[in-house]
């Protein structure tokens, strides 16, 4: 299974983690979802991220690190995969320097920490050379971050690299001087002659794709740098090739996973955004009021949205030790029994907005209007159409994506499970689709 | 730009396209969006195309090439892509034992033609060796296809190919002998030593990937076959390798087009959904009905959607002439002034079942009910919901998608360019999103 799990909990939630972690926090070990595994790292760890490129490939206009998808550019997801790290101190990117004030703004509009941002050069060596050398820099004098003993590389374009392939690096490139990772190769590899025939083909299994990230201790990187040449910076791509020819360093290579993948063409940034809405769309939490009629139906929803493959919690309110749904959960449906009075929804956006929840992701609520009465009060809905409307769009402004589902109880057992079943299909749409241009809709179940 | 013109329209519609179309038509040349190029190919080709695999890779159940989106298997588009070629006389589909059942239905719900199913062996080799044996005991005897000159090998999981590329690789096998995809190296590839680290990397502009399509003349692809080894068959992947070791044949190879990419994790799926959806999403086609107001909503909405880079073509109707948007477009959106009767809905789904348009795609159609009385009537409002919802289930199950979009007259010029942007917001995201669990809202502008 290649989709990740990115780790999607809002750093800003983490009261322990300063600006600057300094040295090197030891989380508790053991790997779950919600939580960094936590190894130790007790060495200081700097991330160089060449964001030059100019994204010929994906066709589009924009550089394909700075495209967006669920409102964010490819290149915040990659700081984040960074940022989360406990044990990296800082994380130097590299952009050309035409687009210098876009990344700073991404950075501030995010609130990135960690991050510093520093010119490219004309090449991939170029850019990756001034990342290490600013890296240098900062260690000295009164920064709080020391000079790094290992510099891990990585590129913009694969936001999905996980904390354990980044301590396998980390760990290998201190011992041997030099890691990087590799993939088997997906295709043949073939030897072409000049008139473009083949001339032979390379035995797969001797041979492997080199892929990002690399990590290299400092001292190798820089050395590699100083000795390599003008052709070196002009024409290669590899830098593990140059610490090969210039420090003499066989560097360990370790098998990554296949979500290191890089985002090079358009289609790629639709199968990144798939994975990010994937995961964010796992589970959802219902909110019952505690009321009778709401229970039932949240435990029937609960069982028809298992098949549809998100699991939900059932809770009454948002109180207490239940407060925590608040600042995990990506999906919350609140119903509301006969009555259609928004001011549970709103209690919610409140305080979904004073964690500053959907700074990273949007988030989905979900207001189901559940009217036990066979007949619909004609007043109650032409009133909320517009008032859930009002709101939605506001919410919208703060990445909270708000819409209703209207359902009328029936005494018909048949015509209910139907009912029921098109709630759980609606808002499994609504969670996995993150559709902005539908929020304020009050569908009917 | 990657995302490569799909040929959507579905060949259904084509009279003059028999189910053996024997000799190689010549259509006129040129290429356009919606029509084969239509190059001239004067010998028989014919393709086999290996759906063995278990499809570990994408970490789902279902083999990769048996996996939907939009409804439909990956290995239906495939087909669908080579069905499309003019001069492609028959495709020979090799499966595992256990997927024969499956895959003859997919044949059948699709009403793929030109197409046999035949059994694969242990190996990727045996399984291409079984359908080009098979290919020529179609040529033998009665049967209205003839022995191939060319065979054309492709996998399951590579849907977007093009006639162009098919063409070169067809010409190019008939004069060679054999004729491959190439395209660059996407990373560099190392040498590894048995211990895990470098040993050197290859100079990546000597090199290339290998790719499918592949093609060779019939008697270079059986004589490989016939004098290749039992290791050859157990452990080879690469036929172009067979045909220079066991016939001398030095294969032509020719670079294609990004979209030859293969579908192997399941972002890939993702990814293949999306090129599909945008192809699909590209235009639509607004009816009026001829009602002056109509046609002003829908001047607006034509400038509103293509900021949306939706194309809008408006029409009166769909009588005479322009029935041929029946016959070519993906997406319809049939305007109601001042009343709920839904019954020029109705008379365009009648029409485009009868075209048998959905086989392939699903097909959108939007029911804007505009209202230009400044209080929408009560009475109104509660009939519609019913009606619309009940002729969406039915025209679902003919994969049609049903929405609608219901859209008041406002005297407040800003109130009034707020709602035809939210009607064109709103259209967009239906007609791109194609969800079927919303088909029957009716949704406000």
């Amino acid at each position: 299974m290649e989709v990740n799990d990115i780790n999607m909990q809002s750093d800003n939630c983490e009261p322990d983690r300063a600006a600057h972690p300094g040295i090197f926090l030891c989380r508790e070990a053991g790997k779950s979802d919600h939580q960094p595994s936590g190894r130790c790292v007790d060495f200081p760890v700097s991330v160089v991220l060449p964001a030059g490129g100019s994204g010929e490939r994906t066709g589009l206009q924009t550089p394909k690190q700075f495209c967006s998808f669920l409102g964010r550019p490819l290149i915040s997801y990659t700081i984040q995969a960074f940022e989360r790290v406990l044990w990296i101190q800082s994380i130097m990117v590299v952009v050309a320097k035409e687009n210098m004030d876009l990344m700073t703004d991404i950075i501030q509009r995010f609130q990135h920490r960690k991050v510093r941002v520093v010119p490219g050069g004309s090449t991939r060596h170029r850019s990756i050379c001034n990342g290490v050398l600013a890296l240098g820099e900062e260690g000295e004098g009164t920064s709080a971050v020391e000079r790094p003993k290992v510099v891990i590389i990585h590129d913009a374009v694969r936001p999905f690299v996980e904390e354990d392939f980044l301590y396998k690096i980390a760990m290998a490139a201190k011992e041997q001087g030099a890691a990087g990772a590799i993939r088997p190769l997906v295709s043949t590899v073939i030897a072409t002659t000049s008139e473009g025939y083949l001339d032979h083909s390379l035995e797969r299994a001797k041979y492997r794709a080199s892929e990002m990230p690399q990590g290299f201790t400092y001292d190798v990187i820089c050395q590699a740098y100083q000795r390599c040449s003008e052709s070196d910076f002009e024409f290669g791509t590899e830098c593990l090739h140059l610490a090969l020819q210039y420090c003499g360093t066989n560097a360990k290579l370790i098998e990554g996973p296949p979500t290191l993948w890089k985002v090079t063409y358009k289609r790629d940034l639709a199968a990144a955004e798939s994975i990010v809405k994937e995961t964010l769309s796992r589970s959802a939490c219902i909110i019952t009021g505690g009321s009778t009629q709401a229970v039932t139906l949240a435990d029937a929803l609960q069982k028809a949205v298992g098949a549809l493959d998100v699991e939900l919690d059932v809770i009454p309110d948002l109180m207490g030790d239940n407060a925590r749904y608040l600042l995990k959960e990506w999906n919350f449906i609140q119903v509301s029994v006969n009555t259609s009075c928004l001011s549970e929804v709103e209690a919610m956006l409140g305080a979904l907005e004073a964690a500053n929840r959907a700074l990273l992701h949007p988030l989905v609520v979900i207001w189901v209007h559940f009217s036990s009465m066979d007949e619909l009060s004609v007043s109650g809905r032409v009133a909320e159409p517009a008032a859930i409307m009002d709101l939605a769009s506001t919410a919208k402004l703060r990445n909270i994506l708000l819409y209703g589902i209207q359902l009328h109880q029936s005494k018909e057992a048949e015509r209910w499970e139907r009912s029921v079943l098109r709630v759980a299909e609606i808002a499994s749409a609504l969670i996995r689709d993150r559709s902005p241009a539908l929020v304020g809709q009050l569908l009917q179940a």
